[in-house]
């Protein structure tokens, strides 16, 4: 296995270490190169993505990426520059993000919850597209335009592999969630492609929900949901919202998968740098180790991708309260239990 | 006060004979018109809002709204033709909806939360201007685009109307909620608003919240929000979460305002039509009573405003698991002690 890492800002390259002594404990063949990108590439050089590194890149299996951003930069460089410009250049279109409620974690909400989601969030058009722009800057007249760009092309693929997905699991169940009642354009050709692939699915049910209802039921009933499908940027506030009803962000893992396999996919924690915690070691890798689970899956490893799983699992019910919960102890454990 | 009422579909007409009931109890001289809207009169005539009756509905000075919305009519139909045309032929461009957890009420959060915000919700453009279409339906190169229309005139009135607020609270603090960091141009102009609108008010704090992480905060922190202020469609998101963290959409009251007051303001419970429960009598008449609370202050009568949420605050700090929860119950109580 080929494995590029971008262990980027912050917390990210503390993280990453520990991701990777746990992969490197259930896949011993693992061979790694590492890329220097994000904050201190860009303040050095100026640059963000060399056209060089991004065909590097390309000759992988996978990549795996810890966090970008930094206080120093300013907002929206990093992201737009490096991360979604990975996802776009390499057709990330499945945002796979599952939430789980794992036993022994203590969420936000009151009473017993049984969360246990995948989301499938597009992640190569939509709002992200990066359409839009600026009449009349700094005038009274100014006007700002944002294009959500929706394709057959685009919504189908995503679509599909939800479908596949929810025929897998044991719910068999699939949400689009949109506000179709008002985006009619994007909402009609996302509810036209459900319905057309659902007749291939027939053991497949199908639910509908508006994204502002969603957030409700995220947190009065979120055991209702199953498989949740949706655009790249209702996908983003889901899954953070999910990932906060599952006990946080620092549990929640994701896969930017190229599901064609024609470029490598990449998988990140769903955090970001933490800039303040950074040099602590007291950042959680938990996601990032979760991250490598889905990385397994997604090379054919299911097995090792279900002893990862469940070494997190174990080690989160089994967590004290004395247990340490530094990063390099958290690593430390998590890779003797995967690899046991 | 001349004010025209649309009951609605649903709970709507049960709901809004409450908060008559409320409003008349503090406000003795009020005239109102009925306006037969919605399902029931879109499956007579095929009208959803005819130009002679949005004529007469100005020439009030406020509107109350119960519900739109039912199973019979296709998605979308009401809620663009009537809910938002009305919204948007009447310049409804802040959309107030306040979100406060009362003493007594169970949120679905754990643990103590004080949640005491109001969201400044643009209502006139963004996503929702309805501005988009579809490119060779029904093939598989079919192209569905959504465009969010922002301008320096919209954002910069929703802003200074959310400055103005700011100040007058306790806590004078405003945040902006927005994904600059992805839709690029439209979050440049809001961002670019804020800052110049924030020098006129020096003694308002401010930050900047990305959409997702606002979705966070919302259910582990949600004592950090005071004003919020965002665009059409992150309100739409964002308050109903807020809804939900503070006990629930039944509570939830908005106000569609004018600010410039050239055309009357529509008031209105958050909560939708609920078919499923519409004649049991049983439906939280809550949300409107706290509605009507709203068109008070709006209309210049604050004494009465506080009556009414006091009443509200009261009765649900007071509710007891024996108490009447019956629509005509909770009216009649709300309705006695904001009179006495
Ligand atoms: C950092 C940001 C551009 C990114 C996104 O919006 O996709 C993040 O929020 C995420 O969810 O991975
Ligand atoms: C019914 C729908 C069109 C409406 C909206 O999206 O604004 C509703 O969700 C609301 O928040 O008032």
């Amino acid at each position: 296995m080929k494995l590029a890492v971008i262990p980027g800002d912050g917390i990210g390259p503390e993280v990453v270490a520990e991701g990777l002594k746990v992969l490197t404990g259930v896949v011993p063949s693992v061979e790694t190169t590492m890329y220097d990108l994000g904050a201190a590439r860009w303040h050095r050089t100026g640059e963000l993505l060399p056209d060089s590194v991004l065909r590097e890149l390309r000759q992988h299996d996978a990549i795996l990426l810890g966090a970008v951003g930094d206080p120093t930069v300013p907002s929206g460089i990093l992201e737009r520059g490096l991360l979604l410009r990975l996802r776009f250049e390499l057709d990330h279109h499945v945002n796979l993000r599952p939430a789980r409620l794992y036993p022994g974690v203590a969420g936000p909400l009151a009473g017993d919850q049984a969360i246990d989601l995948v989301v499938l969030r597009e992640g190569t058009e939509g709002p992200y597209a990066g359409n839009g722009g600026l009449l009349r800057k700094d005038t009274p007249q100014e006007i700002a335009t944002e294009v959500s760009l929706n394709t057959y092309f685009g919504v189908e693929r995503v679509v599909r592999d939800a479908f596949e997905r929810a025929r897998r699991r044991p719910r068999k169940h699939l949400t689009l969630v949109h506000k179709t009642n008002v985006l009619v354009h994007a909402g009609q050709l996302w509810s036209r492609v459900v319905e057309e692939i659902s007749m291939e699915y027939p053991e497949v049910s199908v639910a509908y929900t508006h994204m502002d209802a969603a957030m409700i039921y995220l947190v009065t009933d979120p055991g209702r949901f199953d498989v949740v499908v949706t655009d790249n940027l209702f996908g983003d506030i889901f899954t953070d919202l999910a990932a906060a009803v599952s006990g946080g962000i620092g549990l929640a893992a994701s896969g930017n998968l190229d599901v064609s396999r024609t470029n490598p996919s990449m998988f990140e924690p769903v955090h970001g740098s933490a800039p303040d915690i950074a040099g602590t070691g007291t950042a959680d890798p938990t996601a990032t180790v979760l991250s490598v689970g889905l990385l397994l899956d997604h090379l054919g490893l299911p097995d090792a991708a279900r002893r990862v799983e469940a070494a997190v699992a174990f080690d989160l019910a089994t967590r004290q309260a004395g247990s340490s919960g530094r990063t390099q102890a958290v690593g430390d454990r998590l890779a003797a239990l995967a690899s046991s």
